[in-house]
């Protein structure tokens, strides 16, 4: 396994250097040097889940046969496009939140000498994919379904941050319109098909599937993506800052969590008022309040009965599927997130 | 003219509520007509040339022949396309400079209630034009080179983009850094490419030619690009405001504009000291010496001569062209632009 992941940061020396000398631009010795510092900074840095991901699926697809060098090589590029995409919607979303930390270190765009070219930057590494793709796909018979597949799972993202920006920083504070029908949405859109659907329909395409025909497996990803996303805004209240790597805010952020929706959902209306009251301030003593009714209200033991009612469902949905290969991709994706403390 | 002009403007409303109806996202109320807003006000408020010529070109490669509705339709499709393309780029680029206004009403970050937002803003409009694209010529024999062309077409700009910010806000306003080849490279990316050969090569593709066989045409479009862009760097510091619609701020932004790079050519050692000592100031007294400077180095007389040399060498490369139908092409072009005043 550690040698999978080797081999995967192999790739990304030899598909960086091939983008810092992408004859579509004539590099100036400046512009190439700021393109890789940006790169090495932004790309490599986090779990590489998503992208290691699209390798195991690949192999449980093929059933345990050998994979060929020429296999693996390819696996770990499309692997590596999705931590490309990942690494430009970090990058965007740091300078629209205003954030100050990202994986340990500053925010890129807080880096001295950056500051807006960051904004470009995350356009050069999102335009870096269709640059990849071309360049180890183009011959495939599957590259225009490759670069269908990137373009509507960007939308969706796209599509799922605009929805959260408008309904956190427009909304006008408005509590009310937080329920679970726009929680879902946002966490569908915003991040389960990127995180959870295209590293596996990277590697249904690899094997020459046919995408249309995997609706359900789709399906069942997007809702494993949604029970993820639910795990970490219960993690960013109750999880251990030192387990997980940060302080969470979600609570002074005013973000339309799974536990302030769940909170509504519970309390009654002199709760209610005080959620409204406390929700959405940096003031600590008004996130206390919240936090104090949270426990009140028993959202961990919610969340419990939530995260066991999603495995089970899950498992059923997966054990259900006719193709015992699909189904272990899709139970190592489960066994990686249930019950994750981090 | 003004026909093709109302038709075309029709295929937007088209596009746009087939956007707002996206079957790849699931749209709340808010979200739909936030984008509905964002679009209308981004879209179509510029001149349109950039759309308006694909029709053009298509016509003149059909040599007279009658086009179809659908063919009109196409044409004006991938024509908004690249007003999309456009758009995107400018909303971002807005942001990065921290620009008051543009096409005279205040840049879409200014908007109150859309702040940072306008970074996602974007993102969804250039994300919008893949999806047009799918809906429209997914089914076509040029499906998969249109999708690369848009690729490679935003690579190069962005890249372009990237060698102006570097130079322009990072370079510690190290003047002798620009030079013409400096100015050509930001040009040739950051304009030419999307605004003068995108077009022509949309209309090409349409009319079923390979790309690969016109790096002339390619080559002599990028060419018109930038002389293009050395008018209109003339006209930021020569031009009349009235007729320009804005108040140029080159020297005061240190921008690499052909005209400074000129001027540096051009000037003994006691006028670089001014040069170096004035460029780039807000003062209006510094910006009053560049002027001065630039009049005694009569950078009008050595401009003049630029634009004869420039058209006589376009005209006769365009007249060596083997194509009847694409000189017709390459030469409306031309007229556009030559002796242009704003």
């Amino acid at each position: 396994m550690s040698d999978i992941r080797s081999k995967f940061l192999e790739v990304y020396s030899l598909l960086k250097s091939e983008l810092l000398n992408d004859p579509a631009f004539e590099f100036t010795d400046d512009s190439r040097q700021w393109v890789e510092r940006m790169l090495d900074y932004n790309v490599p840095g986090g779990k590489l889940n998503r992208g290691l991901s699209v390798i195991d699926s690949y192999k449980l697809l093929k059933e345990g046969k050998e994979l060929t060098n020429d296999e693996v090589f390819l696996a770990c590029t499309l692997g590596w496009c999705i931590e490309w995409l990942q690494a430009y919607f970090l990058v965007l979303d740091d300078i629209m939140d205003n954030s100050v930390t990202r994986r340990g270190q500053p925010c890129w765009f807080r880096q001295p000498k950056v500051g807006m070219i960051a904004v470009n930057d995350g356009l050069i590494l999102r335009n870096h994919i269709p640059r990849i793709l071309k360049k180890h796909f183009r011959e495939k018979p599957y590259y225009v379904d490759l670069l269908d597949l990137f373009n509507e799972v960007e939308f969706q993202t796209t599509s799922g941050q605009m929805i959260d920006l408008i309904t956190t920083l427009v909304g006008e504070k408005d509590l009310s319109k937080y329920s679970l029908p726009l929680h879902h949405r946002i966490v569908q859109y915003k991040t389960a098909y990127y995180s959870f659907y295209l590293p596996v329909a990277c590697a249904l395409l690899m094997a020459g599937e046919v995408l249309e025909n995997h609706t359900i497996v789709k399906d069942i990803l997007v809702e494993m993506g949604t029970y993820f996303q639910v795990q970490d805004d219960y993690l960013d209240c109750f999880g251990d800052p030192e387990v997980i790597g940060k302080v969470g805010t979600d609570i002074e952020d005013f973000k339309c969590s799974w536990v302030v929706v769940k909170a509504l959902e519970r309390c009654n209306e002199e709760q209610k008022k005080l959620l409204y009251e406390n929700y959405g301030k940096a003031d600590q003593a008004c996130v206390a309040k919240v936090k104090e009714l949270y426990k009140l209200l028993d959202l961990q033991g919610v969340f419990v009965e939530y995260e066991r009612e999603s495995y089970e469902k899950l498992l059923k949905s997966i054990e259900s599927h006719p193709s015992k290969a699909v189904q272990a991709v899709l139970k190592s994706f489960l066994a990686k997130i249930y019950k994750r403390q981090k």
